[in-house]
């Protein structure tokens, strides 16, 4: 056994127990009873206990110190290069202050249910300084004289800056902002769906959704869940959806997003299995299969006329005219506090200003006292809506809680990444939508599982996705298909 | 921290590992996607190899020397009796031959299952040696230069003997003859029932049952699976269940038997969570639980007559006259082949033959390619009927294929135990039937939580029952106990 041998080996079980550490996850939000939460709690540290001494094992730094590089290979440079930056990561946060962080967003996170159903920010505020606090100090220990929130951002995106992400913001900000009020000031709006659709229905058109995307059950399972979620690599990656009694499109575009997710995760090389090339590569890239296949696809023209075949059969009548009708109900525009209710049009200016105010709240240039009032200017200013309560306002997200600060803008860099991929796509697939209208997207999930998907954490972030366009991403592509397709609908 | 508190804190992680290990287990027979069963065997070892780690690290032996016992009190000394039983047993055998053992069992299983799906026995027989080889190994390992298949009981029934048993089951099996003589001779005979029974029907009717003997759905939950099992401890105990169309008590007894383990599980003291007192204590103490709520409780007079109205009134007319008839029709007396179907009577009389075949077999004294042989020869002693194929002989089993020796006689031993605490609670509970006859179990399943439940780990197997009863446990209860129903039941 050499050095490399014996790495890829303590690795191999690293990752069989990170799996595990997924599915208790998924077990947790599906299956679990209600009275196992606390022994739950229990079994979860354990496992964390154990992936932590080995993550932060001195043999781990010994081996990579024993390899010599220049023999190996692009995939074995690629593996080292992750387990190199997750050993030098995790062992430069004192395990102290891990404990610490730990523990704070295990409570906290309670907290901000409890602050959020009560819309008393107040309440929240002490516990949320707190989390502040712990991740300012974490950031410091790992970023050395760096920024604070770039070594954030690492942990999501690796490769990706503040300063490079406000770039790209500033350029999607203004024209975002032009399309969302030419929108809705055009004369011509879209219907909304109206009626009752029953649970079981639902979930037979999701599960039919997701093979039709390409989602391999063999490998995978749908479940019900109150948040819809994917859970798992390799060989068993599930998903979770939710229905909405009087909103028939939660449940299916929930579910294709999902079937993003996991189709990814189904269609990686299956040689990188228990690797750390196994996974997805980041979040913004994980975020871009999941929205090309909900938006880019999902909710094209062509494709949305098939939906629009399969729900009047299984329904009945919509109450909607026709499948170009029908295209404007499935992408209708309107102004909305949740992020996550939000269309494609105004998803993104709610990320914007989460950028804007993560970074403050890490820099030290907005205290947390005063996020209500920030965050409340600044959806006024964007949105031009007052917000009414802090459930609708800075309370909504689970994520600052828990000490997610320099996640939100992965997102939007998923829809950045969707809107290039798209491009390349449609280059590729010359008869894309004459594929998608009958609801074949064989083509299209073929091209991102030969492009992007096989090669799992073997390239960089960006690079994954440039490899796969053939170009540089950019706003650009994203801006222009935003901009067709929302002036298009609505005849400005 | 003194040498107790850190043995115990690294334990209760060991105990908090082992549930997960469990769990996954779980998942892998109800939830897990067919195409993920060559991932999760590598989950699997991978966590097996952190608990072994974990259970021969030379730390608790360390521990263990410095602790002084002699301020501890009998909780804390039963803690350490558990550990140090453990540390030594998993300590003495060779890295090298468990992980052997492991590997081929692995294999074996299947192989198995290939042998009795084309009935032949030969195809099995050199695997079967080799899990008979290596078991051997093991118990010398264990044993030093005491018996065998001794040290083989050990890891299912600590205390019990090979010899020890051979007296209770021969003082068991000439009663067991002539009883299942007798009955098999008389006049009258019970009715079959006949019919066919919804699958929903079935479910709901299990779970009603659950509910009645005592089942706390908030820590536990019911699936469908293809062998019922129970798993799970402390306040996540699951259990599964299965359906046939035209024979409804399978589900039901079933469930009532598993609920039984499951109460043993969910009743232990809430003090003893993730420490070596926190699961059943022996099988042959949880065969008890499970038993007496499946027959001596569920298959009563008394509490048939309430069966007999609730599936009544859930399918309608039965076909059977009333719930005399009812009560014999479920406890109906018929010769078979197969182990897991067998009746009252009929079923410890599998499990002497057993005894004495794998005694034999891991003695010497019998060779595997004997074994066919000598089983027919057996059944047709005990059961007068002769085998016609090995899916009904020696081949029906999955145990010695992933070498389970010392583990059936667990089961006659739980009948036995069932026989002395049944005696006991109708001390202690005078309307005993009065109560199941409205279907009312509290006092009943109270009463075994009160007296043997709760203590877990914390008293030797035998003693538990000798402690829950008030007498030392034998096989006169149990013999009383079945002579007087059927003899009843058959009006003889």
């Amino acid at each position: 056994m050499t050095a490399f041998d014996d790495l890829m080996a303590h690795q191999r079980d690293t990752e069989a127990l990170a799996g595990i550490s997924g599915r208790l996850g998924w077990d947790q939000e599906t299956m679990m009873p209600r009275g196992a939460a606390e022994q739950r709690g229990e079994e979860m540290a354990a496992i964390e206990g154990v992936l932590h001494a080995r993550r932060t094992d001195p043999r781990v730094g010994d081996w990579l110190d024993a390899i010599d590089p220049s023999g190996l290979d692009a995939v074995a440079k690629a593996k080292l290069r992750h387990i190199r930056r997750d050993f030098e990561r995790n062992s430069k946060v004192p395990a102290k202050l891990a404990a610490e962080l730990a523990r704070v967003t295990s409570v906290s996170q309670g907290k901000w249910a409890e602050a959020r159903a009560a819309e008393d920010f107040a309440a929240f505020a002490p516990v949320l300084e707190r989390v502040v606090g712990l991740k300012r100090e974490e950031a410091s220990a790992l970023a050395g004289n760096g920024d604070l929130y770039d070594a954030m951002l690492d942990d999501y995106e690796p490769g990706a800056t503040g300063a490079g992400l406000e770039t790209l913001f500033s350029a999607l900000r203004p024209r975002l902002v032009a399309l969302r009020e030419a929108v809705l000031g055009a004369d011509h709006q879209p219907a909304q769906i109206e009626g009752s659709f029953e649970e079981a229905a639902q979930l037979q058109l999701a599960r039919e959704m997701a093979q039709a995307f390409g989602y391999d059950f063999n490998r995978g399972r749908i479940d019900k869940a109150v948040h819809p979620f994917c859970s798992g690599s390799g060989a068993d990656v599930r998903i979770t959806t939710r229905t909405a009694l009087t909103d028939p499109f939660s449940c299916v575009y929930s579910t294709i997003h999902e079937t993003g997710h996991a189709c990814y995760e189904q269609g990686i090389d299956p040689d990188f299995a228990l690797t750390p090339l196994g996974q997805g590569v980041s979040l913004g890239v994980h975020e871009s299969q999941s929205r090309i296949f909900e938006n880019q696809l999902g909710r094209s023209r062509a494709f949305t006329g098939h939906l629009f075949d399969r729900m009047t059969a299984l329904y009945g009548d919509l109450g909607i005219a026709d499948a170009d009708a029908f295209y404007g109900t499935v992408n209708r525009v309107a102004p909305g506090y949740i992020r996550t209710e939000a269309d494609e049009v105004h998803y993104n200016l709610h990320i914007l200003m989460r950028f804007d105010l993560e970074r403050a709240l890490i820099s030290g240039g907005l205290e947390v006292a005063d996020l209500p009032d920030a965050w409340n200017a600044r959806f006024q200013k964007d949105f031009g809506v007052v917000v009414d309560k802090p459930s609708n306002g800075c309370l909504q997200d689970v994520h600052w809680s828990v000490g997610l600060f320099g996640y939100f803008p992965t997102y939007t860099l998923g829809n950045v990444y969707a809107g290039c991929l798209l491009k390349a796509m449609q280059t590729a697939v010359p008869d894309l939508d004459a594929q998608l209208a009958v609801g074949d997207t064989t083509a299209a999930t073929g091209w991102l599982r030969e492009n992007l998907q096989r090669f799992g954490g073997l390239r960089e972030p960006r690079d994954t996705i440039a490899h796969a366009c053939g170009f540089e991403p950019s706003e650009e592509p994203l801006l222009e298909y935003l901009e067709a397709k929302f002036r298009g609908i609505y005849g400005i």
